[in-house]
């Protein structure tokens, strides 16, 4: 028999994180957790003691089958920094207080970088005052930029939904006997490993895209329209993959190259616009060419009509994990996913020390980028490929996939 | 026994174009067609004869079915206007040729309200020259912007991607315990169905879309921004969808309005942002309020890995009952769908003169939208929703949906 748990999600969602939570839930309940409460928009809400019991909302086995195919956190999210500990005592205080009322043993953060800094601070701060309760982080972000493990939950489905929104896109794209440049912009400011998805969409069916640019590696604006010249002088229509963080040798955004011009509103502020309309407008000015500018938007990240079922269980795994280590006496750590095998597939979880793994960003190795960085390796399409494997279809109901919702 | 046909695509793509050529491919086979051609990139491809032999492409049962799962025109597609009769007769008489080559029977042409202007013109100058070829229409659209007919194929799978889209970004919108204002943009210039879409995400798992503008009424911004900032002065989170085509009551549109400012880019060309960035910007700038702007852009009318049942099936219906058409006799007619029964939703086939639906653009009724503007009838919702229903899951190969690709 164990005690009381508390678990959270922060940071922007994904559409498997609450798998994880669903994996947290269970597998306390299943250890013997007497309550699994849910604070609400992480622990910003539970400093306003805004929490749940979360056996009131997740009632049966389809309501858990409903939320791992539910979007976004299902407790609400918040964006909140922890004070350094010698900085905000007082904050520490009244969330101790807080854990304290409720009678927790073990808190558990589900979130990305900024995520595991709390989990970090929280049980640094229970060795301070000698609390025991334990503190495990369970990681989640699509941008698979946390250190010390193989990959991220999150990560392997808006991989999937990226590569088969671009397999349409490019069918759509290449329909026409006139050349059209279509420019799609993938999510990932600092780390390309969203973009590097695209490159899952060549196959026997698939043409796949022409080109790729990660933020790892300075993006040449003058090379990148000499190849498109080159490339166009045939007719040839093309898909360009690029992530929003591509940035030019004097380390600006490309999409900040507008800031030269006039680009102001009508209230005088000046206007960002995406690097794929930014390079869009310019090959049509300069070539004369009919372009177009997709942005994949949030919907990379809540497309759970579209998830990869390795990512699913990998998510509820992580979250199970948590539990299991922080009833065996664990804190201070994340749990992280270990690839044993590379084929067939096995991933198993261990955990690390979150001191390890908060605050630092993992990006793609330059490797796995070929040498004129226009395109990725084979090498880093072998490692996404089957986090993308096997589906978890929607429940649909009355036409359209069915979510659970907390009233939050 | 019959003759030989010949296929075409054209105009915008749709997920469920391909389902339309294969009805008519199968029905011609299947009731003794000869040979069944495809021409590629439409009629401009058939004036520089190219075509292929379609049984040598669809191979299988297989085939067939990957075929109504692929998204886009198999056949390529084109943006082609065939002069007026008179001052083009050489056109005419170049394809009466090419089709007297071939030995055509029939002439089917899939495509919206500019492809119904080509099988007007084709069977009117077949009537002139005493031409026996019969010319036979196949309707497809996003837009739903057909006359004479209760909806188009396409309008359904759009629709229905549109609207578990809206859901996932709802879900995503609402996450965060500070307000964040999503404005959504979605396809149709000048008729609102695809927006009225998003009406369905509201139900038992989910708040809904707070408002809904469509290009039909005119968009009054100042109203608008009293509206915003009323709702916002409670903290509430929104997600508004706003059509791409809306316009102020002088006619401008939205996206237009940035042509007051300084709104160019290094070449001295004026910039159009899209309607939903606009708004964006201008909530944010004015209330200082978080927002977002989503475009769902081309996967609207590519998605096929989220179609509706009903719309593949009517889908390959219209193709079948054009040939059927075709062999009986028929021809300058173009396949519509009737509504017989609204509970249990029935729908059949009829064909329509073609002079009565080319070159006219059906909207949303007025008395479908509420008086204030802001959103649409339950009369239109109960239109819309029979015609999402059902699933045809995609064909997942190594984690993607497959295609069936016709090197063009």
């Amino acid at each position: 028999m164990h005690g009381n748990v508390i678990v959270g999600q922060s940071g922007g969602p994904t559409s498997v994180i609450n798998s994880s939570l669903v994996g947290v839930y269970k597998t306390a309940k299943d250890r013997g957790a007497k309550k699994v409460y849910g604070m609400l928009h992480g622990i910003k809400g539970l400093l306003d003691r805004q929490y749940v019991d979360l056996s009131e909302h997740i009632k049966s086995d389809l309501d858990i089958d409903l939320l791992k195919r539910t979007p976004s956190s299902f407790l609400g999210s918040c964006r909140f920094k922890l004070p350094e500990i010698k900085e905000g005592k007082e904050v520490y205080d009244k969330i101790f207080e807080i854990l304290t009322e409720l009678d927790i043993e073990a808190f558990f953060y589900i979130g990305g970088n900024d995520s595991m800094d709390t989990i970090k601070k929280l049980s640094d701060y229970a060795i301070l005052i000698s609390s025991d309760i334990k503190f495990m982080g369970v990681p989640k972000t699509i941008d698979n930029d946390l250190a010390c493990t193989d990959h991220t939950p999150g990560f392997g489905s808006a991989a999937k939904y990226i590569a088969a929104a671009t397999k349409e896109i490019i069918r759509d794209g290449l329909v026409y006997d006139y050349p059209v440049i279509t420019i799609l912009e993938i999510m990932g400011r600092n780390a390309g490993w969203l973009t590097a998805a695209t490159a899952l969409s060549k196959g026997e069916d698939c043409e796949g895209v022409d080109m790729i640019f990660l933020p790892e590696v300075a993006f040449d604006i003058d090379k990148f329209m000499a190849k498109i010249k080159g490339l166009n002088k045939n007719g040839k229509s093309m898909v360009i993959a690029v992530s929003e963080g591509i940035k030019v040798a004097d380390g600006r955004y490309v999409f900040e190259l507008t800031d030269h011009v006039e680009f102001v509103d009508a209230f005088g502020h000046k206007q960002l616009q995406g690097s794929a309309k930014f390079l869009a407008d310019k090959i049509s000015n300069e070539l004369g060419v009919k372009t177009r500018a997709i942005e994949l938007s949030t919907l990379q990240r809540c497309a759970s009509h579209m998830t990869s079922r390795v990512d699913i269980t990998e998510a509820f795994q992580v979250g199970g994990a948590a539990v299991k280590a922080a009833f065996e006496g664990d804190t201070g750590k994340v749990v992280v996913l270990e690839r044993v095998s590379e084929d067939p597939y096995i991933c198993t979880t261990d955990t690390q020390d979150v001191h390890k793994i908060a605050n630092v960003e993992k990006k793609v190795p330059l490797e796995w980028i070929t040498e004129n960085g226009t395109f990725v390796s084979e090498d880093l399409i072998h490692y996404i490929r089957p986090l993308i494997q096997a589906e978890l279809s929607p429940v649909m109901v009355d036409g359209l996939p069915r979510h659970l919702r907390l009233d939050l």
